[in-house]
């Protein structure tokens, strides 16, 4: 039985996540969880699936919540309920999916009990790897992946030797504006932002897409999961999002992992790994109805975000936390109207530019170099 | 060390065979080997890679080229001759290339003296799967697939549960003649049929790729090698021949693989499995150079030798080998042009409807059915 702790409830991941262990009852129980904003939404799941423990975002939250839920339900808040949540003694697995490095923190306590880590809060590798991945292996804790590019790779992995990897290949959709010219996302809308073609995610991860900082993103997390070198990591142009990523081995023989754009084949294969479960509800690939797949290179000055991304990567210390820092802030000024989407770049790159890195630093290092970023880039956009 | 026995080295996977032996002469050796008609190219391997032992067509063949062949190769002929290399004391593995059902003996023989077997000769499991995959089970010797499609699929499975699988779904390019209509089939040449668009390959197997009962025939292959039902086998039309072959599992995953069509991908994996060797001469695959990949439903109608073998394999016992005995006469009589190409189908359509088909068969039924098959085919074309 996978008894599993699970952060970030109320969002995109979080809700497909409830309904895999929804199907899998007798296989999978939810043990405790957090919820975000969307408190209305996180009471119905409290009673479905009746967590002994919540965290909530606050202690106004709490104090809202508590008088209207089943009395055997602990409820704790901020950042100590989210460590509390991760490392409650019944689960034996965390899936932490909440968005930002605020989900840090939960993951290294987590390890630090030994429990399995399904991971898909990025910044905890982005911002982090180093640490997380001394941490786990030291524990002997599994990192698996839930994103469905490094689920795809580590699918492709299976039965596969680390040494005979010659690249790993990410593919990557363009997001909402790969159809246009660099000339043409001077006046783009947060709503044209977040119309993705092919996945249906939270808006953060939406817009992230489209400036490929999402893919950036998942290339620094790549390098620290799979434990390889940044030049074996590429990017490639695939509109139709089928093939999820890829691996080419030393042979020059290519495996993939395709699907259709469902988030709950990876995360289920995070829950049952190294087993494969029915996933009844879920449409088939079927690729003669798809008809064509198309790939392209990587324009690197279109998609000035993912460049970013790799010098952030190669440089080091504390550059992936400047890098994720600087993009959550100009991100949310961007959706709340006050920057335009262009200044997303520009923003990061103003933010690596000033930040003096600091190699291998512990945890307080990189959560400075996180807080002086986001100060940093909120002056700017004053 | 492996220490191989190659039957068929001066065919098109043969010779490719010694190529990857040629650059891999620390890890590999080619012990014994048989060669066909090109006896000058024969002399050449025999001299280049002095194998112990070499079997050759028939007794003039041997009187031809004992004399002019250093003193320490021995020199047999004919089906024995097939056989002793094939169980050669020096050989670990046998690397079976030779085309038709004159392999099987010779694949049977080496599993009972316990030698890794590594198939490229179709007509082993079309003919005789049942005794040929009960022998290998009983010996514990491995059946490693050479064709590409099978030892995409093999790669496919690797760490994955026979269970777990779905589907497994070959990808066909649909040969020489995928653009023309049916009706277009009446009047084309040898010269057109031989015309490949992808894969190099020797004339049978081009116009069986034509024909689609090369498709046929691995449908079959795979149903013995993956030990699955034809109602789990798929197959699809894939132009650029770039996806191999790909499996479905139960969570609706699919993992394929990708490669250049060259067979010394799978050629060599079969002879390094379970690790794979740097390929260093062999072109990358590069998806964005390639730009699309085109993916359509099979026309069973248009494509009837793959729809005949597909009844073949369901219909089983001694029909499988009277579908390739017939193809093996009616392709022979088309590439000498004696019959048009759409006669291929129905003289294998004749001898399917005129044969009673014996269950369970044990070998000398199916060499029987064979031969009577052979017969029958022969006076239908006369």
């Amino acid at each position: 039985m996978k008894k599993i702790s699970l952060l970030g409830a109320t969002g995109s991941i979080g809700t497909q996540t409830l309904d895999v262990i929804r199907a899998n009852q007798d296989s999978m129980k939810l043990v405790a969880m957090s919820i975000g904003q969307n408190i209305g939404l996180g009471e119905q799941m409290i009673r479905e699936f009746k967590p002994k423990l919540v965290s909530v975002l606050s202690k106004d939250a709490r104090d809202e919540l508590f008088p209207v839920l089943p009395p055997e339900t602990k409820v704790v808040f901020g950042e100590e309920g989210l460590i509390e949540v991760a490392t409650h003694p019944d689960a034996n697995l965390l899936l932490n999916s909440v968005v930002g490095s605020v989900g840090l923190k939960p993951t290294l306590a987590a390890i630090e009990c030994s429990k399995t880590i399904a991971i898909a809060n990025k910044e905890t590798l982005v911002t982090a790897g180093h640490i997380v991945m001394k941490a786990a292996a030291e524990k002997g804790v599994s990192i698996l992946p839930v994103d469905s590019e490094h689920s795809a790779i580590f699918q492709c992995l299976n039965g596969e030797k680390k040494s005979e990897i010659a690249k790993i290949i990410l593919t990557a959709s363009g997001g909402s504006f790969r159809d246009k010219m660099r000339d043409e996302l001077k006046n783009v809308t947060v709503a044209e932002a977040l119309d993705h073609p092919n996945w249906s995610m939270g808006a953060k991860l939406t817009v992230d897409s489209a400036t490929m900082m999402n893919k950036g993103l998942e290339v620094i997390e790549a390098h620290w999961l799979f434990q390889l070198p940044y030049s074996q990591i590429d990017v490639i142009l695939h509109r139709e999002s089928v093939i999820h990523s890829m691996v080419e081995f030393k042979d020059t023989s290519v495996i993939a992992q395709l699907g259709t754009p469902d988030m709950k084949i990876p995360i289920q294969y995070a829950l049952t790994y190294p087993d494969r479960l029915e996933l009844p509800r879920t449409k088939r690939l079927n690729l003669s109805e798809i008809g064509s797949l198309h790939f392209a290179e990587i324009d690197y000055e279109r998609y000035r975000c993912l460049k970013m991304a790799f010098q952030a990567g190669k440089i080091g210390g504390t550059m992936p936390a400047v890098l994720n820092a600087a993009n959550e802030e100009a991100v949310a000024a961007f959706l709340s109207n006050h920057i335009s989407f262009l200044e997303i770049e520009t923003l990061v790159e103003k933010a690596m530019e000033r930040h003096v890195t600091i190699n291998d630093p512990p945890l307080e290092a990189i959560l400075d170099a996180d807080n002086e970023t986001r100060n940093a880039v909120k002056k700017l956009i004053q």
